[in-house]
């Protein structure tokens, strides 16, 4: 990595990975939680992700990269830490508002990861790769929001 | 897990965890960076976050249990990506600007746990660590737009 367009296609690469192991995830995820705001609010998300990931492979295009993963340590604990949530949540009142708590710390750590690789598409003047970055950065922004929304209003209270 | 206490405290045990391998962290990324401002903004965060073990003890207090951490995946995964962005932007112009996302990647992990606990305090009426919570998301959200400023004014142009 020497240079900044360096760390745009490493990074792209870390989120690439990312984006496909929170698909192959999600559905986990979506099988354990009970309420029912919040499956359909990840189901929803799971399909946006698999949107993510082409929406990705035109961001590797604008830099003429074929699109690929690289391990990301980041996201493979913040799996860990979801899954190792779940199974101490079983059965547990709390369970969909840990889990909840879970994903949107997932959520935030790609909100980083966007907003990042959204500034620096935006210095290397590549607005292609700007303006997908930015579509993606919003749609995780409002999956945030809609987490949020589901907790305080009704899985805090359940 | 069985309640939204016990979730309340096991992300606790998870964030002091996570604020004590910061902690420890935070030395090492300092001594990788070179520009002026984010070393100075580092090592602010570095004060902060001891600063921030104090204030989590605190609010232990207030559940009446013992401070203490427990393995943090996500924290662990984070700061691994971490080191290893600085062992690959070694040299590079962009070390700076690819460390910097890193560490917002951190902060953000950190907003969203402590965005979660604060509101779990509110729902158990734990008014007193719904404050001492709020007083660290602020920290940290203040740290990441400290962050962010640096990043798109100064290490993005570099």
């Amino acid at each position: 990595m020497k240079t900044l367009a360096d760390a745009f296609e490493h990074t792209l690469k870390d989120v690439y990975y990312a984006e496909n192991a929170i698909s192959k995830a999600l559905p986990k995820v979506i099988e354990a939680v009970s309420q029912g705001e919040l499956k359909v609010a990840l189901t929803a998300h799971l399909a946006e992700t698999k949107e993510q990931i082409k929406i990705l492979a035109k961001v590797f295009k604008t830099i003429g990269v074929t699109a690929s993963g690289e391990k990301c340590h980041a996201i493979e604990g913040l799996i860990l830490e979801t899954e190792s949530i779940i199974s101490e949540a079983k059965g547990s009142i709390a369970k969909n508002a840990a889990v909840a708590g879970a994903c949107q710390a997932i959520e935030h750590y790609e909100i980083a990861r966007y907003g990042t690789l959204r500034e620096w598409a935006k210095t290397l003047k590549n607005e292609e790769a700007h303006v997908l970055l930015s579509e993606i950065l919003d749609m995780e922004k409002a999956a945030n929001n809609k987490l949020n929304a589901i907790a305080i209003n009704s899985l805090n209270k359940d």
